[in-house]
């Protein structure tokens, strides 16, 4: 056994409380090393003479990556208390595991054993329960739709008539929004994700010039509050962008900074370096990247941090928003976000706080910062496989495993997907056009675990190189729309809807990587049924073989809504396609 | 190379802000596997072209375990972000290590290398100066003193008369401890951690009553501002002992729980199972361990919280308080530590707090809760050693080193090492009376990186078996006590508070324990000195070479204060021997 591969920590990422009463516990041993593992559970404080009294549990690997095998079990201590080993199998040995390392056999000493000293309800991780069955849009405010043309600002090109640059703008507006929440309801989504819309300079609106007003040429706060109420009866949950990181270069206190140096009342409101403040040829202050026009915000001055976290109570407590989204978040500090979770869930405890994090982001998401982080590894991962072709489907499947394993089932659940934003080309493009490998790519974003984004206009087949290209303006014309697209995800959509197995319910686990060198798939189940979805990713027909103990009663294909022969599991898959297969036991 | 042994995650702990500029990064790899690190650092958005701008550094071993090399660097990013990864490099081969996994060369994207996006001063881990200073010193005030028999309890015996009981009482009391400052201040202990004072029914009085009273056989306010006033005076710290994560049996909201059931208004105060409320046969109510007297607080109700909040803020603001030590750490939730971290520092930002954890300690050390916890795997590896006799010099070292590196280097200047305390049997006892053996352990103990605890009594030899042996009255006749070691203790102590390298300056490793199958031994050292430890263990003379780069200008014998030749670093160590070697290069 590779003794130096076994690895497992008590520190509530790989023992972890699931609700108030279950933990999970997760051990991580080399792939294929280990034949069986057991865990060993007890009270901390039950002894049976000088013995402690444990007993044991199976665990059951699930999942699978490149280097390791995942094994987890869930436990229900009866006092929420519990002290925990690992006894691992394999031909040639059998060892314990605890938090001093190896011992030949279970001992006695309980201080041998993990601890998770008490399932206290306040430490579980919980994000808001509507979360989970949500779809969300993404929309880029100045390039949805014009509704207001009185707004326009000076400078503004008939809607679409030139490519998105980075100083253009089309017009778009709220009520643009509002205009076309019909279509949106009609989609089936039910949550937009707005970039910012406060007062600001740029077309993208990320340089913030007041925190407190909604840019003039998207409209005003009365209209902002419409559209709510109209996103509201139509069970569209909103989500607002906050960008806490920096302020624009125009934002009133930095530029009184500029002016006033070491004399302005703000000159502890940014990181300054010395005196005067200049921002060539380089800036003597901290930025966002090297961008001398995004002064970084100093979040741990009070004044700032009051200020802050009053916009976030603000448009939580005014305009009843559902969401936040907090740009370049992992570099505000974690202290800062605390408070600010404290600060807005006491307005809206059913409020999803939505970090961008592009890497490994465990630091935030222990239940005291954030709720979910946008998925990066899953678009990159989707990207490697259906776009850029670099991968195979056994390395998608094992990729996906580790980022599933980095992170507890809870924060999985809420994990926001994406295979597209205002910062990457648009996903038709990143497929070379191909609309088959598009279809996969929506098939696998709308039944995977997380709460699943699409990207404006992604779903009518609008086309993009990276920012600026990706941000074009909506396209409104059917004629122009690619509504096969469309209504292929909007059958998605529904069907995410109608199965609650495909929106977080139930278990998910990858099949085999072995079942074929073209196809991979995985399984969303409950004790009554199962959800198969299957790709194969190739230009040549594949066929699989699923493996069931039992021959289940119905066997229904979602997409076309026929019957399927079970066929002892047999399944042929054509070129590029993904399949839905609903077992019922 | 074993690639699942390599580990590194950027989680706060493997990269960690050492202070406000900066950074230390751990990796792990299979011990002997892996001959040259490489980190290679740079700034996430610092691109040359189309290329990441990086530099390397090199990593070294900071230490050697039973399975695993330690290899650490320290980085010091201009602007404060870093993205990093590591180049590993043994006789077959070399390989990248990122966030994604292992490539073969250092890869193009960005995205495949670990993050530590933002050094925010809000987030370092920050205990206050003082305790790395400080030589701790536990009484337990029912059995350190009698200064006062006017308080006595009733069934109060004469003075060491009988052996410590479960439930008698011999009257020790805060004058008692007064009256005994100058011993204590000549012994040179610059801290006391008190275990109890508050209204409580038994002789520890972890079972409080009344949080905001001093125990009527202890004293009274005035008496404890007295003795804080006399501390300060010596330069003396104070600490006090918090029991929050229960009440005792007459707390009287709990006895009006027992009463009243569900008509009780203190009935969210405990985690109550049903009416009526019962302690017998089993209690129907959570308890610390299952002992009915100790019922568990709701530490989520806002009403507790407010209350248990109101009396870490009290002491420390009316009683100035240097120290809170929390009992039972671990089991109350982390939510409410945050907060108590929170009020305290507020009032006095210096204020140390230490829990009691005796596990795995890292979810509470991130920052946001304590600043350090007992370390009891310090004591425990101790007591194999010295006492038990069950593991060698170099399974010592192992394991130690395997502590060292779970914790980053800040939180392990502040750790509370103990050889005992009132929850153990006494060191001497331990150790078999073999009070050679107990020279070592002191002498570890106090030249130990962390902060050093002495229990009462144990350095005037003091024995006693698991509690209650363990609480024996403190021996105030000197013919009674053993002087020679009380010397010994007080050397060792001056030594410390002479020598800063002893004192947590510099830095700290241990010697590869291949120097000697009977010996081991640690260095601490700076640019310019190095004071190194050694311990033969055996009942053999013992002969170790050190080796150095270059000769040292001066050599001193520590303990008996004397010039030593170098002799190309050959010591010999007599049996049981210690010894403080300073080498000044």
């Amino acid at each position: 056994m590779i003794r130096e591969a076994v690895q497992h920590r008590a520190n509530r990422i790989d023992a972890y409380a699931i609700n108030s009463k279950e933990l999970q516990i997760l051990l991580k041993t080399k792939k294929n090393d280990v034949e069986k593992v057991e865990l060993l559970i007890g009270d901390p404080y039950d002894w049976k003479g000088s013995r402690w009294n444990f007993t044991t549990v199976s665990m059951t690997i699930s999942g699978r990556d490149e280097l390791f095998d995942y094994w987890i079990a869930n436990v229900t201590p009866e006092l929420r208390r519990l002290r925990y080993g690992f006894n691992l199998f394999n031909k040639k040995e059998s060892v314990f595991y605890g938090e001093k390392g190896f011992r030949n056999d279970p001992p006695e000493d309980i201080g041998d054993y993990f601890c998770f000293p008490y399932l206290n309800k306040a430490d579980i991780f919980t994000a808001p329960e509507w979360v989970k069955n949500t779809v969300w849009y993404q929309i880029f405010p100045e390039r949805f739709a014009n509704g207001d043309p009185s707004l326009n600002p000076e400078s503004t090109v008939p809607w679409g008539s030139e490519e998105p640059k980075v100083n253009n703008f089309f017009g778009g507006d709220l009520q643009g929004v509002i205009d076309h929440l019909d279509y949106l309801e009609d989609l089936g989504i039910s949550g937009i994700y707005f970039t910012p819309i406060f007062k600001a300079t740029s077309n993208h609106k990320y340089d913030t010039i007041d925190y407190f007003e909604i840019d003039e040429h998207f409209g005003d706060k009365e209209l902002l509050k419409k559209l709510i109420a109209e996103c509201k009866n139509r069970g569209i949950r909103v989500m607002l962008d906050a960008v806490f990181n920096h302020g624009g270069f125009y934002f009133p206190p930095f530029q009184d900074v500029l002016k006033r140096g070491k004399g302005s009342k703000y000159n502890e409101w940014f990181h300054l370096w010395e005196y005067p403040v200049e921002t060539r040829p380089k800036p003597n202050y901290d930025t966002f990247g090297f961008e001398y026009k995004m002064p970084k915000f100093n979040t741990e001055n009070p004044e700032v941090k009051n200020y802050l976290l009053e916009v976030g109570r603000y448009w939580a407590r005014e305009f009843d928003i559902d969401a936040w989204r907090l740009d370049v978040a992992n570099e505000v500090d974690q202290s800062f976000w605390r408070e600010f979770r404290k600060e807005v869930k006491a307005i809206n405890p059913d409020l999803y706080i939505l970090g961008e994090i592009w890497h490994d982001a465990i630091p935030w998401l222990k239940g005291d910062q954030f709720d979910a982080v946008m998925n990066y590894p899953f678009t990159n991962n989707v990207l490697l496989l259906f776009a850029k072709k670099e991968i195979t489907p056994k390395q998608f499947v094992e990729n996906m495993t580790k980022v599933q394993h980095m992170y507890p089932k809870n924060i999985n659940l809420v994990t926001f997907n994406l295979v597209g934003s205002h910062d990457t080309p648009r996903i038709l493009t990143e497929c070379g056009n191909d609309k088959q490998s598009l279809k996969q790519v929506f098939t696998l974003l709308l039944t995977y675990y997380g709460t699943p984004s699409i990207y404006y206009g992604d779903e009518i087949g609008l086309t993009g190189e990276q920012d600026p290209g990706c941000r074009k303006c909506m396209e409104w014309e059917e004629h122009n729309q690619d509504t096969d697209l469309r209504d292929f995800v909007k059958t998605l959509i529904s069907l995410r809807k109608k199965e609650p197995l495909l929106a977080n319910e139930g278990s998910f686990i990858f099949l085999s990587p072995e079942l074929s060198d073209k196809s991979f798939g995985y399984v969303h189940s409950n004790d009554t049924e199962s959800i198969i979805v299957l790709f194969n990713t190739s230009d040549k027909k594949d066929k699989v073989k699923l493996l069931f103990d039992s021959t289940p009663s119905s066997v229904d294909d979602l997409l076309t809504d026929q019957k399927i022969k079970w066929k002892n599991g047999k399944i042929t898959l054509e070129p590029h396609e993904a399949k839905l297969i609903k077992l019922t036991h």
